[in-house]
């Protein structure tokens, strides 16, 4: 989330990678109401975001509007999806079978946008051997055994404040290339890991105080 | 989360309320270790962030620190809980119980920052009169008998995009002050409306497309 985490230069601007979603939502919509063309001034107006800036988000995607017709709603969708990764399957491993974690294994949504969770882990002897919503939990010590089965990249942290390094050191030795971190730690990592923070508690923050700066 | 949607300039700067929330989690852990006293570069060193960046960013929170000593951690958690506005209790409906609205209903970590989820929506008649996680969910149709009941200011949207609007439009004319928005929808607002972006898709695209570059 943060720009501040990223120490080097991305291809794509954050930014960029923010609105594309946007798009893609709003021409997904479109085509279920029978549109088979949008060009970029009307998803900028929609969108409220410059015609210019729509247009040049779009030039990281690979593909190219027709004068007055604009673009094509099938193939946008198509090559948005694509870029975004949203068409491939990413496998993961959920670290933390708490509420918060648990709540995350229910939500069949991710599946449809390329994350795939393939098991949940968690210390708590009680846990190993169920499952939640399909997804089996395993006890931690069975992770490199499951890792071997699996072959997960990506890592969903969901533990408890305190032990959020840890599993994050533990699990990058497994061969975790990407932490999805729901915790609000700020975990530290190795240059080549991938970070992603998504605090749901710091976006409450930011709401509430919102909340009291216009009442 | 994104700053382009911020049309006014709030008196917190968006960076340092998503950064607050990290500050408060470490001296938190630093709690549970038995400390009683902190400084500004020792947070900093740990959160990775400049000295004299956490000193700003706790000059808008009420609290000084002593020279050498630093920050009583006791004092520093309460105001900045306080602040955050995880020490109130802000009601909030919530609309569309799918997958992820489900999911965020059974998630009992949000009340603990101040979030209190009262009711859920939803236009599915085999949904009402169910609850979930102990919180009723009740038919579109009784929103306003509720709102009377509840009072709540927050709207926690979880409906498909092609309804994300119509609901936005429909709860702000009974009372609701706040949007939080998990949908991948940019819905539109009067301006005295406060909305809270936080699709996970947009994230998941995010980590996917860092994934790719460092590979």
């Amino acid at each position: 989330m943060a720009n501040d985490e990223l120490k080097q230069t991305w291809k794509v601007p954050e930014p960029t990678l923010r609105r594309l979603p946007w798009y893609l939502a709003f021409v997904k919509l479109l085509k279920q109401r029978g549109e088979t063309s949008i060009s970029s001034t009307q998803i900028a107006k929609e969108i409220n975001v410059d015609a210019s800036q729509v247009a040049k988000d779009l030039s990281y995607v690979n593909i190219s509007g027709k004068t007055r017709v604009g673009y094509e709603i099938d193939t946008l969708i198509d090559v948005l999806e694509d870029f975004l990764g949203f068409n491939s399957t990413h496998k993961a491993f959920l670290f933390g079978v708490g509420s918060l974690g648990a709540a995350l294994l229910q939500d069949t949504g991710l599946g449809q946008y390329g994350l795939e969770i393939v098991a949940g882990f968690d210390i708590r002897e009680e846990l190993s051997g169920t499952s939640i919503n399909g997804i089996p939990v395993y006890h931690m010590s069975e992770l490199s055994t499951m890792q071997k089965r699996y072959g997960a990249t990506i890592g969903i942290i969901t533990v408890p404040v305190d032990k959020a390094q840890e599993v994050t050191n533990h699990i990058i030795t497994e061969g975790i290339k990407a932490l999805w971190n729901f915790t609000p730690f700020r975990i530290r990592v190795p240059e080549h890991i991938v970070v992603q923070n998504t605090s749901l508690y710091a976006h409450l923050a930011l709401m509430f105080n919102r909340m009291n700066s216009t009442n």
